[in-house]
């Protein structure tokens, strides 16, 4: 077999066969095939795409790259939720200990932040002492001892996706949903869970701008995953604007733990709740969708939740004293006000924008190995549809030096736009597919 | 400027500004744009296409990415001749001194044999001494002595296509009508000439297999050609049998010097004549086209032709009596037959195959760094349309160990159909584009 040949039948429009996937994925692992024949092909399958045989055979092929974990010595359904990723999107920090508090085991490998999303790696760390590159033995050891592992993904992993998601962000072929599934697929698979819920993103402030797209990617996602025998849903939900006020890794934190009191803000609540409630009933401990949201409102009312968040806290090294005492997260030493240009109701607050305003603070990273700063960070004082004076305040940053405010300013501005009338209202939770 | 976004422009099927295909193709021949760059380019160019303008631009970078030959100090309007490649495609070795001999100084870049289809380089080196590595300068003294160098490609005229080729060769990237055209007519822009006519062979032996494509390809190059200030014409000529009957280095050279000799195959004359003539009416040394196919008669018919091609080769340092006595070439020590598998016309001789054969028996090169045997090759006895008994020979194979002949003879017989009725008569030349 020749890699040409396979670039070839691609490149044509053809349907590759599960042999020829798995000796493209098994070169590139072992670097027999070189990157350029990797990139090559990478683009074909962008522009011709890839059937949901094709799809599930790539997906398997890099879940055989790595090692697949092997949670069977946990008792329990085990479930775990992925998001592709938005701004301000921190549910994870919310449901994970709402599932587990409610019986479900959680084992959750997440990712760090990139680009103008965040990630729960990088919220973690802000809690002090807080591990998060756990081993499996202790991923196991967590999950028996509070129901929840929280964790960076082992190296061990499809190591596949590793080499072909690097060469994919360099020659523009990240955005092919069957790249996209194999890629989201195989890690969570490898991690030896029985049922994952996805949480799809689509807005401005996602990865996928329309729904039809994100629909797409949904099916996909769902299709691959319960194929594999990892019982899959997805959730399409809004990211036109952030999830909940804050947008930085120890504001997020705060916010989460407002959430799991009970007072958190309604849209990052709703979403929360409506996603642990599918958690429950892949993890087969609620009877329906009304028993299971029933569950998840009643861990939020008893502290059951936060309680759990603590014991997590505390059993991967962290300091569980910042559930109640915010001041022991870091956090920046000033604050700048963007005000509103005008009177009238905020119609816009880019979700994006605020993103890459959060970055510009060092909030994120653009590249791998930027270093984040997780005290600074943005708030959305009034968030679309809220009615402002001329003048008053919209957005709060929570910056470190002058020079970062300068670089966040023009963006974190022009995320703002208010107009005569309030924007329609539309929907958080879009669509369930499964 | 990124290569990245070069590339999702591309991607996205937009059209790339002249400064982003100059910094591609500026970056591939520095080595600061990374091969898996490149390749997700290349594959993207060949998915989505390019415009006429963006062809243009790229064709220009890669001459610009080496030195562009000065001819003016050679007189007279130099004219070369490009195929786009096929079996037993021998014409430059007639028109090249038929050309010359009329009058037209012909500087002959050419290029060598690779997979099925032969190269003008290997043929002439058959002949005992005969060199082909001119420098320029030594270009321009046989230019002036004979009115014609026959070489190989300097390392110097247009380095990025070299990379580039080869890159495409292994990254299923050739068959772009866009990148064709750049790879071929960035070396002949950079060669010096003032007018070029290109033989664009179609059918199975030619890299174009359907005349619709040829023809795209031919109105392409053409117009990149005329845009760059060397005046370019297109024959698109028929390649679904081998060209003569002789495929393989020096059974070639002894077919052209009968074709100088004015007893040559028909077919082999008559495509010779035609890119001939169109040669001289470029060359402005012929009123029209009969009286330019009367001149290259007239050539052939005093022996000027011959005569010139003897100067040519006593020039490059070659044997000049191979022109008279063929056993001075190199010659296979066995023959074997391949006969007719019934009686009945020869309803296809498929050029491909005798091509493959052929470079079975060592006279091709299947890789760029083979060697190849100047003695073997394949003589067709019969045509297509020639009337066959059972068992009549139809080709003959010479070889030189039994191993290769085995390697042969699969492929030189499937090449061979005999039916009942001879096929429809096809025109040699098929259309003139220009």
């Amino acid at each position: 077999m020749r890699a040409v040949d396979i670039i070839l039948k691609k490149r044509d429009g053809g349907r590759l066969e599960r042999g020829e996937i798995g000796f493209f994925v098994d070169g590139v692992t072992a670097g027999s095939v070189p990157d350029y024949q990797a990139s090559a092909l990478l683009m074909a399958i962008l522009c011709r795409g890839m059937s949901r045989e094709e799809t599930a055979w790539l997906t398997d092929a890099m879940v055989c790259s790595g090692v697949r974990v092997d949670l069977h010595d946990v008792p329990g359904v085990k479930v775990d939720k992925h998001s592709t990723g938005g701004v301000g999107d921190k549910t994870s920090l919310i449901l994970a200990p709402l599932a587990a508090a409610c019986g479900v085991p959680v084992p959750m490998m997440s990712g760090r932040g990139l680009g103008h999303t965040g990630g729960t790696l990088d919220k973690l760390e802000s809690i002090p002492g807080f591990r998060v590159n756990l081993t499996v033995d202790e991923m196991k050891a967590a999950l028996k001892r509070t129901g929840c592992a929280m964790l960076g993904q082992t190296a061990q992993l499809a190591p596949a996706d590793k080499k072909l998601y690097a060469l994919r962000d360099v020659t523009g072929t990240i955005e092919s949903i069957p790249l996209i599934t194999a890629s989201i697929m195989s890690k969570k698979i490898a991690e030896g869970i029985d049922a994952l819920v996805i949480d799809v993103k689509t807005g401005s402030g996602a990865f996928m701008k329309t729904e039809d797209d994100s629909r797409r990617l949904a099916e996909s996602l769902v299709a691959i995953g319960n194929a594999s025998g990892v019982r899959t849903e997805a959730v399409i939900t809004s990211m036109d604007a952030p999830l909940g006020r804050a947008v930085g890794n120890a504001l997020e934190v705060i916010e989460c733990l407002e959430v799991l009191k009970g007072r958190g803000p309604a849209d990052l609540t709703e979403v929360s709740m409506a996603l642990t409630a599918r958690m429950l009933l892949l993890g087969r401990v609620a009877a329906d969708r009304a028993d299971a949201e029933g569950r998840v409102r009643e861990a939020v009312a008893s502290g059951a939740g936060l309680d759990r968040f603590r014991r997590i806290i505390e059993g991967q090294g962290g300091d569980p004293r910042v559930a109640d005492d915010y001041g022991r997260l870091p956090a920046a030493p000033h604050q700048h006000v963007v005000k509103a240009p005008r009177a009238g109701y905020v119609t816009r607050l880019d979700a994006e924008l605020v993103g890459r305003a959060s970055v510009a603070l060092g909030a994120g990273r653009d590249r791998i190995d930027d270093a984040i700063d997780p005290g600074v960070g943005v708030v959305a004082l009034a968030k679309p549809g809220d009615r402002v004076a001329d003048g008053d305040p919209v957005l709060l940053l929570h910056y470190r030096t002058a020079g970062r405010l300068d670089a966040a300013l023009p963006q974190a501005s022009r995320a703002v736009v208010v107009g005569d009338a309030p924007p329609a209202p539309r929907p958080l939770i879009l669509a369930d597919v499964n």
